[in-house]
Parts: structure tokens; C-alpha cells; sequence
């Protein structure tokens, strides 16, 4: 099997001020061509450790992807350090790095200085591969026999030279078959899910594997990966098992691959021509923030009101003063008068509203801390649905956003 | 210096489907003692990467802490891989752990079973630290001449454990002190600043340390590191310097540590007795979630209208529709109508609003995607701007919530 080491570099790593998640990306993306991570290591900005640890990758491994190191400042040396192990003898502009960084530099206003001149310059040992989204090019290098790849540390430059970097590997290397699929499910805890399918999981066949992917905002999602069978079979083996899965948690299943909710949510209303508006409380914009995350989201959204404040929900949601009194603002019959109350004043087909508390403050014996109600209003119906979490500020807030999604998912999906 | 290595261990971290956040969590507690993190590393549950591994750490560093590989199932193997590295004759019970393992498996409803027995049992080569709050206890070992540590993998159980594991490197070794400070800057690109601050970046004494660490939400933190003296003449070092910085780049400087643009504009807000609201149309809600993650943000942040249809630019906000007809959504006129719109209607002391093109479509020649307003509206002024940037179109969105956040930050300190 082809293996592969990552080297991630940064001083802010090892004293712990960024978490690294480069890596598990990067291990994802490698482990889906069927390539072996054996070791992830971290370094420092230092000469001394960036060679050692790359003669010790490069000989314990066929392949070695680099992080990190190569911005324009003195404290980076990923690309001087990696120049003198390969035995570079010059550096060389690369022009289609070079016109990437003038159209980059220029859209921010800035002038290109000597330092971010020096970006596109590259060792004579390397092959280029354009980074289209930042100034650092990407570089593949051979290395003790190993191919090594260098890419800037800043995650979405990253992730988007990861598929060239792929691409590169699978030109090198002749490498097994493995098909994968992920299919998203949302509203059942993992270790439930995981009682719900345990028969079905223990009698997917031998070269058959699943792996549960929880996250607080898409659900849990399910590889499955199966190994060593052509493309073709594999995509049947795959399918056969996913219709049993169906039949066990149903409607749970909102999506494959890279969906999410607010994508499936839009590609819903997009098929029913309805247009949709959110009044958030607790989750103060994040809901917003997702359904615009998908580009073309202004064709079914229109917008939100966020109403942090009670004034807010009284005076622009129409939410009855006397409502708040008496239910509270955490409360079912809030987030219903929330609901409609923005799908009025939008002009939308329908409405989603949540008031909860997301804490670590704030929260009551009645109603502690995680607590939300979700409202979602039609023209022909108003719902409502509590849910409650344990988890720390960021998280509930993320979980009560796609609860929320999810629910208004399946009302619209009940709406005939 | 005291130097450490931290090895993670467990095959779910090297298919990257889970991150590795232990590391980042242990280098910064170590950072503050003053032990200094040179290597941090993933291996598989595999004997004999564990072995190399170890070997290998505990001749490079002073420490080595070790997560994971500690459950009860078979594919664990941290224990007995440690136990014949450090030549452990026998298991010995460990009474203490084996209470506490008792009464956690009572209250999960769990009968003790054989394996569950064997969590409390440690190699004779070890002082065991007993976790209080999992089942697999944390033991101390020697090394290589290396005081070695291994600690569940559980986040929670490694971070109530990390204490009495400080404690007892302490008592192992008579630290140097380091001391830190970031200064967070905000709307001076990486590049720029550098050129700005590089004769001051020089002249810093030689155990003076700095770092750059850009991002799009919080700017581009400057870390300076103090090395080998007292907390105090440290600190005092650190002081003298900034003052130095204050001058070259003036209110980019925003706040220090753990500060946020949001966290400091609350301040702001706070000591002013201010309120503030939002209008978002390509933010879609980032600015309102910004706000919203500081806890207590009720006291000043009321609400936001996000307006992603012009429709409810015009209805809710009441720009005037001859005003987006003749300088279009995206415009100077369209910003401060939403900005005073917005601020009216929710009654707040001061509203920021945005509108512009994410991408990656929508955008147009003179016009394009990356482009943002940000307006900003007081009791006294009405202000706009526009940025512009070229990534992609989530990273837009980050960049022009922030750059509305500073923007904002800016105007209210200059409204005396």
C-alpha cells in the first residue's frame, strides 16, 4: 500500500495557539485515493528540525505533504530550508504564480513589495503548482525516493490545491480502488444510531467498512468505503446497502457526499418555487449565515430578522408583548408568533424561528442552559418543537441552528 | 530549556476523521510552565510505531506526553506497548482507580466485566496518577532518561488530568520562564505590516521572539516571546516594545491575547452605555453571529436585519428604491440608507450595515466579486467604505464581516 507522512510547520502550532486541522484534512483527502497516513508530525520554524523531520519522512514514506512555513516573513523557511535539502542551485519566478499574486495584491490595494515578489520565486528542484487563492505556490519535489509536496499552511489555500496534489499522486503511484460514499443523517445521536444499525453494519460484507462522521452542525454522517472491487461494482455493492440502510432510519437520511441542510433545504424550495425568511434569537445569524453559505441562496432566501433584544421581537416581529409575559420568549407559542411574524413582514412562503439559551448563563431549572424552541410557519401551517443540548456555547448554538433547518426541513417535506 | 514532545495516539486521528485538538490543549499549558513543545506527532495503534515513536521522543525531548491508545478494546495498545518499553514485570491493581471505575460504571448502569478490571491494573514501572473522571488512568513513567506521561485520549479526561501532570514537571525540573503576548492588529495586510515594523522587528533584543499569525476573522496577531528571564522583567520587556509598536502602527492595534474585534467593540459599547444593530445583505448574518458569540452580548448588540432580497432592503430597512435603482445594491448611497435604516427601526445607538458580492458570481467589471460597502451609522454621523478582496466565497464573507466590525470600531471611537 502507498503510504504518506504530513509535516505540518509553525512555531503557533507547537505552543498550542492554532489547533492544526490541515492534517485530518489532508488524511481524509488521502485516504479517499486509497493512500495510507502513517505519521502526522509537527515542527517548528526551525532549520535544524524542518530537515531531520523531512529526511525521516521521506524515507519512512512514499509520499510527504508539507504544511505551512511559507509566508512572505522572516520567520518562514519551509522554502529556503527545503531548497538546500533537494540541492537547489537557483530560484526561479513563476510567471503564472507571479500574475496570481499582482491580480491578488492589487484587488486588496497593496503594492508589490521585494518580499512579496520573492513569493513566486521557487527552487529550480521543484515543479510548480499554482495556488490560485493565495501567494504561496505549491511545490512538488522528490526527496529519498519519496515524492514531497509543499503547500502553504493557511487551511483554504490548502484545501484548494489538495485536488492537484491528488491528482499528482495518482499519476505516481498506481494505487488500489477504493469507492466511498457518505450519506448524511440528522436528528438521531450517534451512539443510537449506532444500536438502530448495529445488524446491518455487522453483516455489510468483508471488504466493506463504515465509519461515523458526527459534527454539530451536518449531522452524522456514514461512510462507507469498499475496497479493492472496480468502480462500477463498487458503486452497486454500495447502493444495495444503502437502500437496507433506508429502510431502517427512513427520513433521517436528508442528503450524500457534500450536502448539507441549508443546500438540501434550497434545492427543496427551489424545486417548489417558495421562497423562505428567518427570525433568529439565541442563534443570533448563524441560520442566516448558513442558507447564504450556498451561492445563489438570494433565488430562495430573503432574508432574516435577528431579534436579540425582546424590543425587537415586539416592535418589528409583532410578537405580543403579552405573549412574552406570559410564556416567556423561550417558549413555544414566541417562536410560533416569531415565525409568522418574519414570514409577514418578508412576504415569504415560510418561516423558521428559534429562541433558546445557548449559556454558559442565563438558563433556569424550568428551562437550563441548551434549551431552544423551534417555530416554522406556511401559509397553511405553524409548528413548533423544543430541543435541548448539554454542550458549550458554540456548539449549542451550531446544533440548535441545524436542528432547526432539519426541522423546518421535514415540515416543508409534510406540507403537501 | 525543558524541552517536550506530545504523541497522540489512535488510528481515527491519521484517517483524519477526527482532529487532534489534545495537542494544541497540552502544548499551551506546557507553554505556560515554560517547557517548550519541539515535536509534536500522530502514530497508529500499532506496537511498533508506538515503540519507535516513543524511543525516539524521549531521546529528543526532557518530557513526553502521550494520549490515547488507553481504552478498553482490543485495538488499544498504548498500556502493554509502554509496559515492555520500560521492561514492567507485572500489572499491579490500582485501588484508588479501581473505586472510581466502580461507581462510573455504576452510574452508567454497567456490570464490571474482566476487561473493565484490567483498566485499573498498571504496569510496575509506573506512579499512577488516577483519572477522576474516566476510566483508563494516567501513569508516569521513565524513559530514556525522559519523564514520560500517558494520558486518555478523551479531550475532557486528558484536560481534567493535565494539572497533577504539570505539577509533577515541575516538581522533575527547575524551569526557565518564558513569557508572551499577542497583539492583535487589525486591517494592515501580513505583508504591509511587515515592511512597516521591520527595523523595529530587528532591533527587538536577542531573546526576543515574533510571530505572525494572520486570520480573516481576527487580522494578523503579532506573538512576541520573552525568553529565559523573570515573569516580571519579561513582562516589562514586552510592555517597552509594544509601546515602540503603538507608534509605528497606531489604533490597527485592537486588543491583546484572546481579544476579538466583537469582544472589544462590546467593551466598547459597554462603557459608552451604546447599543448597536446590524443590517446585513452579503454577510448574511456573519456580523449578528460575531456579535452574538461573546456571552452577555444582550447588554448591547439588539438585533440585525439581514436583507439578502431587496425587497427587504426597501420594506423593512426603507432604503429608498430610487436610491438602489440609481447607484445599485451595492453602493455608498445603499450602505448608509441600510445603516440609518436599521438603527431607526430598532432604536440602537449605532447600526452597521454590508452589501456586496461573495462570489463567486454576481460580480461585474466595476464591480467585482469580492467588492463590499460596509456603512456605518451614529446618533451624529453616517459614514462608508469600500473594501475589496479576491478568495473565496466564504472566505469573503469572513473578510467583510470583519472588515465592517473594524470599520465600526473605528467610527465610534472617532465620535467623541
Amino acid at each position: 500500500m502507498t503510504t504518506a507522512t504530513i509535516c505540518t510547520i509553525g512555531d503557533e502550532i507547537l505552543i498550542g495557539q492554532i489547533v492544526d486541522t490541515n492534517s485530518s484534512m489532508i488524511a481524509k483527502a488521502l485516504e479517499s485515493i486509497g493512500v495510507q497516513v502513517v505519521e502526522m508530525v509537527s515542527t517548528s520554524d526551525s532549520a535544524e528540525e524542518i530537515e531531520s523531520t523531512l529526511n525521516r519522512c521521506s524515507s519512512k514514506s512514499n509520499v510527504v505533504i508539507i504544511t505551512g512555513g511559507l509566508g512572505p516573513t522572516k520567520d518562514d523557511i519551509t522554502k529556503t530550508t527545503i531548497a538546500r535539502l533537494t540541492g537547489a542551485r537557483s530560484y526561479i519566478n513563476n510567471d503564472e504564480q507571479f500574475a496570481v499574486n499582482s491580480r491578488i495584491l492589487a484587488a486588496r490595494g497593496i503594492e508589490m513589495s521585494a518580499i512579496n515578489r520573492d513569493q513566486s520565486k521557487v527552487p529550480d528542484t521543484c515543479k510548480v503548482i499554482v495556488n490560485k487563492v493565495g501567494t504561496a505556490p505549491c511545490m512538488e519535489f522528490q526527496l529519498n525516493g519519496a515524492l514531497m509536496f509543499s503547500m502553504p499552511g493557511v487551511p483554504f489555500e490548502t484545501e484548494t490545491a489538495l485536488p492537484q496534489i491528488l491528482a499528482s499522486i495518482q499519476e505516481h503511484f498506481n494505487l488500489a480502488t477504493i469507492c466511498h460514499r457518505t450519506i448524511c443523517t440528522f436528528g438521531i445521536a450517534e451512539s443510537t444510531l449506532s444500536d438502530m444499525i448495529e445488524d446491518w453494519e455487522n453483516n455489510l460484507p468483508d471488504n466493506m467498512h463504515l465509519a461515523y462522521l458526527p459534527n454539530s452542525i451536518l449531522g452524522v454522517r456514514l461512510r462507507i468505503s469498499i475496497y479493492g472491487t472496480n468502480k462500477e461494482d463498487g458503486e452497486k455493492a454500495i447502493d444495495l446497502q444503502i437502500e437496507k440502510l433506508k429502510d431502517i432510519i427512513g427520513d433521517a437520511i436528508y442528503g450524500y457526499g457534500e450536502d448539507s441542510l441549508q443546500k438540501v433545504l434550497g434545492d427543496i424550495l427551489l424545486e417548489r418555487n417558495a421562497t423562505v425568511a428567518t427570525a433568529e434569537s439565541c442563534t443570533g445569524g448563524k441560520i442566516a449565515e448558513l442558507f447564504t453559505s450556498i451561492a445563489g441562496a438570494s433565488r430562495y432566501y430573503w432574508g432574516s430578522v435577528v431579534s436579540y433584544d425582546n424590543s425587537v421581537k415586539i416592535n418589528t416581529l409583532k410578537v405580543r408583548a403579552s405573549t412574552i409575559d406570559t410564556y416567556g420568549a423561550v417558549s413555544s407559542q414566541t417562536v410560533e408568533e416569531m415565525a409568522e411574524g418574519v414570514r409577514k413582514l418578508l412576504g415569504t412562503d415560510y418561516a423558521v424561528a428559534t429562541s433558546g439559551i445557548a449559556g454558559p448563563g442565563g438558563g433556569s431549572a424550568e428551562k437550563p442552559a441548551g434549551t431552544v424552541w423551534v417555530g416554522v410557519s406556511g401559509k397553511n401551517f405553524t409548528v413548533s418543537k423544543m430541543f435541548r443540548f448539554s454542550g458549550r456555547r458554540d456548539i449549542n448554538i451550531n446544533r440548535f441552528a441545524s436542528h432547526a433547518l432539519n426541522f423546518l426541513r421535514l415540515s416543508i417535506l409534510a406540507d403537501k
